[in-house]
């Protein structure tokens, strides 16, 4: 029996010998190279993170203390630790385990996790809700260096720091969240890594002063002289934290110890572990950035399997394009160059192209400052994250009616990341923020068209809203508010960007059974009178709006507002959408089946809105 | 001829002699003193900022350079000092100058501000755009202590001190932003005031590696030796700022010459100045927090105009009630206990409060924490504050469910302060957090049951949305969902919030013009089928929908949609909302009149309706 077999819980590790524990670390990265393989998922973080995670289990009891993931794309091993091995091969499927932590999965899962950055502010609400509560459980927050340079971390640390609550921050520094990292935080990091032996003196110095009174009195005073004189202050400790590390976040001994330190000093400890992103897998360590999130590969190679050109590496190659006539254009992510497709615009206008880190907001607000002084900015950005910047869309860019472009990617179902990254909220909000136009190309080359007249053509905020991946049949662009790519009789059919493909198919299949449906593709979502939709329901009479977003605020809604105030009579009308927003991972073409959004399902909701005003009739 | 009455630009300072300076400042104090005692205003921050002003516009032009305010509520003295003393008299009121610097007032304005945290982002951007484009000018942000508390300003801090970027950020610390400022942050701060004598060594060792190049050779190094013997490290320095400071922020000698050496650093700069709210006016002085942002009030005494019982007033004294219930109840506020009415509840219960900062992202992200481990967290928050945790109300608290309880004030119109505060997107955004109810009171004792309510039956995520001031003459409560305060023929009217008195007037103004109008209010926005709206839309045929909110997303569109989903005819319907959601400052009843939201204007509308449709029959 292997190692990794005897482990269905938390405290199972804490049985095993100290032999074992490296026989199960090892046993641990070829089961997730293994699948992973097969499944795709995120490869070189997981890697990274496997010692870690076994001593946090040799210290911690999952199932009662809180372990507060960071992100979340790191929890492979705990999962596989915590009773999940056996449906490992699901990871990410439709209907299977996902691969970020969710507590519907396990009651290990402290929290969802996603989005980076909160990760502290979690810990710390879970940690005064103990204290409040007189409850005696630990709680621990686990941190990448990339979600550091995210503003939230920073609002939780120095709350955390506040708050004399007894919590453990675990910063698990790679120098490389998921591209490399920037600004001046990750200066520092490299910097405090340097600096070795602070953790042994540290232990000596708690001891000493534990063991008399007399010093324990003088404490204070000889603490912050020690301090000053022998610790090297850094961000954590000025801000309040007690600072533990670097600790080697591949050795189990000194982080078993190292963890167990900062749990048994009852009050707010940061504590640095240095861990290598890919670590035992050759060709994710040498290239930790291509193995972060992949498809399947092969593993004993690492050879990834061919994937399809997306709208993503078109824009790229379009920002080049573009930037070649402009030279007031220039380019903003964060911390996702590679996710937007950028990688080539970074390499080719150094100079013109800005990575601030996870930190959406300020990317918006610098936008922002940059626009008003005369830059053209474009943020590429997916939909989920952009999220973060709400506040700047509506407060920084919008009130002055600033030209910034925002490239939002992943915009509708992303698949098998799941709820906590669908981008199916950004036609609400987005529609909110004043003067903003939203685009929604279906079609490569109508992403080209589009982004041009965003460029070029429009005042103000813009949005380009495209799909994670290709494109499909439809492969002509028109820039136009709408347009009608099908004349039909009986029902109106609306949709946008690749979905259109759905609505078309839906067309044919609704021809088939004698139905004559016209299909209006939305080349522009606002500002849109939706003339053209309306002079096709004054002639059908009846609505089907089909749409990858949530239901508040969805196009479909806007459109029977205008009929209505137009007064515009609508016999029968459907809005097709992804109710409450919340939608489970799989692939995307699963999940447009599953929410009746595929041609399948929207021919058989044209169907059923003609049959019964067939009967009304 | 004053002082105060030469100064017509910022250039104009420039011409003055040291004592015509000191009286300009004096004049400066007592000119605004006067006029915010009649216009009301923010006063302390004002106060508190007279010298550093000067001494900005004696060193910069700011028709041309860049100067950015943060928040934005301390410049007045600029807005005075660049041509607008005349104009004074108008400030916050309806068709006057605004209280927060304003681009399209004068060209001295160099950005919007409102929102706190901004200014180091945007300044960055626009130092950028200035280096891209080969542009000649300077950048300053001007961010106080208590912004700083902000994760956007740290996003803005660490990506501008890797910029290498010349740009000068000026640290405006008064230590006490609105409330008392809290966090790691803010103890820092305190510490590194009482560090003295840096900024006279930091320009004899500038002087001295500028003079021999042998020295400038060995400059890296000894300035790394020199700094870690002699210069202790702050969080600014550490992150890779030049940290310049603390100065004396009333000595306008030394701000001058602080301000002239960072500007010729051509360098990311932090220079810490250090000021005192309320400066020059005893009583301000002595109670900067409650002359903060006051109304009217007597000059030589301070003594305040009284105001009336506010929503806010009552929020605070029924948490209060709910709290001896309930020991799970806990009040978060992110540097709003003023405002928002809780500071009787933080002097009742002080373990049981919770204030962030100004860190709005946090304490949603805080709240989810401590309502997964079993509180009834209550975050109370302004509107368009709230925006900054748009990311946090969907990730981290409405996916797990979480039983958050949101207290949204200014919630609609928020009169003086204009269009950087107006609480008019939270229906929008809101409506489109999956499982996020939201509950709209319309007097103080329907506050109280529906805050019962939101604790005690409501699963989930849960908004209480209530208006600036006080109720009017509806002070009935009624929880339901739909309730019909007048039954009438001819058309329905629907609100919700304190503007349901203006629909209840305007159906007055229209009886007596022969048109039955039935008047519905809506006490739950969401979820909500509309039943009692639509019955009515049966009888009537013709529907108006008044909110203060902007279009898209509104309750209209929602009301509309289903009405066409069933298959219910509208005769004539109009939406009454703020359209694209920017509104000026001005008295609240003045934007209504303004926007054909007062009875006057509902009643003109419907009897618009009544008629054109009569017209059609």
């Amino acid at each position: 029996m292997s190692v990794i077999e005897k482990i269905n819980c938390s405290n199972d590790v804490k049985e095993l010998s100290r032999d074992e524990l490296e026989l199960l670390c090892t046993e641990l990265r070829k089961f997730e190279i293994d699948n992973i393989a097969k499944t795709g998922g995120h490869l070189a973080s997981n890697l990274g993170t496997v010692e870690l995670t076994v001593a946090l289990h040799r210290v911690y009891d999952s199932s009662v203390d809180r372990i507060v993931f960071d992100v979340g794309h790191q929890c492979y091993t705990h999962k596989i630790i915590t009773g999940r091995r056996d449906r490992f091969s699901t990871l990410r499927q439709y209907g299977g385990i996902s691969g970020f932590p969710k507590p519907h999965e396990a009651v290990d899962d402290a929290f969802v996790a996603g989005h980076a950055s909160n990760s502290v502010s979690v810990a710390l609400g879970m940690a005064r809700a103990r204290t409040l509560n007189g409850d005696n459980y630990d709680v621990v927050a686990l941190i990448g260096d990339g979600a550091l340079t995210g503003g939230l971390a920073y609002e939780g640390l120095s709350n955390a720091a506040a708050s004399g609550e007894p919590l453990v921050i675990i910063l698990n520094d790679n120098n490389m969240s998921i591209s490399e990292n920037v600004g001046g935080t990750s200066k520092l990091l490299q910097m405090m890594r340097m600096r070795p032996g602070y953790l042994s003196f540290k232990k000596w110095y708690r001891a000493v002063i534990k063991k008399t009174s007399l010093v324990y009195k003088l404490s204070h005073k000889l603490k912050e002289w020690l301090k000053s004189w022998m610790l090297p202050d850094n961000i954590f400790s000025e801000m309040g934290l007690e600072y533990l590390g670097p600790i080697d976040g591949h050795n189990l001994d000194s982080l078993e110890k190292a963890i167990r330190l900062a749990r048994d000093m009852q009050e707010p400890v940061l504590l640095h572990v240095i861990t290598r992103k890919g670590k035992g897998c050759d060709y994710a360590e040498a290239h930790p950035d291509k193995y972060h999130g992949v498809g399947c590969f092969d593993a004993s190679t690492g050879v990834l399997s061919a994937v399809e050109t997306s709208f993503s590496d078109k824009l790229g190659e379009f920002l080049c394009r573009f930037a070649e006539e402009d030279r007031q254009l220039v380019v903003i992510t964060a911390a996702m160059a590679g996710g937007t497709g950028v990688e080539c615009f970074s390499s080719k206008y150094p100079d013109r192209f800005f990575d601030t880190g996870i930190a959406e907001g300020h990317a918006a607000a610098m936008a922002a400052g940059m626009a008003k002084q005369g830059l053209l900015p474009v943020f590429a950005v997916y939909s989920t994250f952009l999220q973060r910047s709400y506040d700047m869309l509506i407060h920084d860019v919008s009130l002055q009616k600033l030209h910034v472009v925002f490239c939002v990617d992943r915009a509708g179902l992303v698949g098998s990341d799941g709820e906590t990254h669908q981008g199916v909220f950004d036609v609400s909000y987005l529609s909110s923020v004043p003067g903003m136009t939203i685009l929604a190309p279906a079609s490569f080359q109508e992403l080209h068209d589009m982004l041009s007249y965003a460029l070029n053509d429009i005042e103000g905020p813009v949005a380009v809203r495209y799909s994670r991946g290709g494109e499909g049949e439809y492969k002509d662009s028109c820039v136009a508010a709408e347009s009608i790519l099908r004349t039909g009789e009986d029902i109106t059919l609306v949709s946008y960007g690749p979905l259109i493909n759905q609505a078309l198919e839906a067309a044919d299949q609704l021809a088939s059974m004698g139905i004559s449906a016209q299909v209006v593709k939305l080349g522009v979502l606002r500002p849109n009178d939706f003339s053209l939709c309306l002079e096709s329901v004054k002639k059908t009479g009846k609505l089907i709006v089909a749409e990858e977003v949530c239901d508040s605020g969805c196009i479909g809604s806007k459109i029977i507002s205008e009929a209505a105030i137009r007064g515009i009579e609508l016999k029968a009308a459907k809005l097709l959408n992804l109710g409450s927003g919340i939608v489970c991972h799989g692939k995307v073409s699963e999940i447009l089946h599953e929410k009746g959004l595929d041609a399948a399902g929207i021919a058989e909701q044209a169907q059923e809105l003609c049959g019964s005003c067939i009967e009304i009739k």
